[in-house]
């Protein structure tokens, strides 16, 4: 994550008046949740985002890391796709779910589930939210990595996947349905891992027996 | 369900004054939200309810049927157990999971994924809606079905099938996840049946090959 702590240093001098860095991160965040919502991903540009925010575009790279990380930071969800999908598909299919489910849940716990419960609160109070999860599992992450890996149908795989993803979230930092909201990242890894393999790689046609 | 639609008819006059039908309901849902919350579902009783709401305990089953219904209706959750349960279990357990599926999407859909959205918001919300699903998905179905089949670790099960559940309600309602969203009862229990039945009656172990 290149997104910095530090408050002081380089922000730019822009409508005559300083800014400080957290305010510059601010209406940058500000600015993409609006900007990826009303475009889209692939659509919104980070000169678009900069502009409305009022501040320079140098700022995404140096806050950010670029637009995806921007779009991550917007959207409150612990994964950048342009370094962590390379990374989770760098050990083959057979265990993606595995790799999937140990960077979740890292992050996650890391956050002691805060960032997963902000999320599920904006869903449930602003559209936008919905619209960014939506296009964060459609487009941003779970599709990228699901078409590198040339399975039938998957954009319903992805569906799948995100209903599985965000199913554990809401069951173990949300509603905390115990012994799952305190198991080791082993347990739910040998519990839900087989079942979101197969949503990646598996038959889902529903021609395997019982 | 035998809660009715009319307004009229039964109302009991206590505190010196007439309750429409809506209005012993709506007392009724609130201090059912209350108790079920403070005291859970086993120790909560009809009497205590009734007697917050300020109406006669006859009332819990004249509009709900019954302790099970009053819960299922506070908690916007679209299964009876009383009525349900034994529904489910009546087919065998190894179809137990497309039985799930079908009751959960026949009652959501039925509303349009209303019933499903309203209580997520209520959940992000609310801290009691929260205790509620809880004790719903612990006690009052998912534990009272998997302690039918005599599987290994009962709760770990309940909570599993909880998140998968709750995933496709959030994927399907929420954040309308395509084509997920819009697929037919028998896509998703070909897609999802698999795995919710694995969940319920099979090896969760990890012991399993890739």
């Amino acid at each position: 994550m290149s997104s910095g702590i530090d408050q002081g240093g380089t922000e730019p001098k822009r409508r005559g008046r300083r800014r400080s860095g957290a305010d510059t991160k601010a209406a940058l965040l500000t600015a993409a949740r609006e900007i990826f919502t009303e475009q889209g991903y692939d659509a919104a540009t980070v000169r678009a985002i900069a502009g409305r925010a009022g501040v320079d575009p140098a700022m995404v790279n140096h806050w950010f890391g670029g637009k995806a990380g921007l779009f991550t930071a917007a959207v409150r969800i612990p994964i950048n796709p342009d370094d962590d999908v390379p990374q989770l598909l760098a050990g083959g299919p057979e265990q993606l779910a595995e790799r999937m489910l140990r960077r979740f849940l890292s992050a996650w716990d890391n956050a002691g589930g805060g960032q997963f419960v902000a999320l599920m609160r904006s869903i449930a109070t602003h559209d936008n939210a919905v619209t960014m999860l939506r296009e964060f599992i459609q487009s941003v992450v779970f599709m990228r990595l699901i078409k590198t890996l040339g399975t039938d149908q998957p954009e319903l795989r992805a569906a799948l996947c995100g209903a599985q993803i965000v199913g554990l979230g809401m069951a173990r930092y949300v509603v905390r349905l115990e012994p799952l909201a305190s198991a080791d990242h082993d347990v739910v890894v040998a519990t839900i891992g087989p079942n979101l393999q197969r949503y990646l790689t598996g038959d889902i046609s529903g021609a395997t027996g019982p």
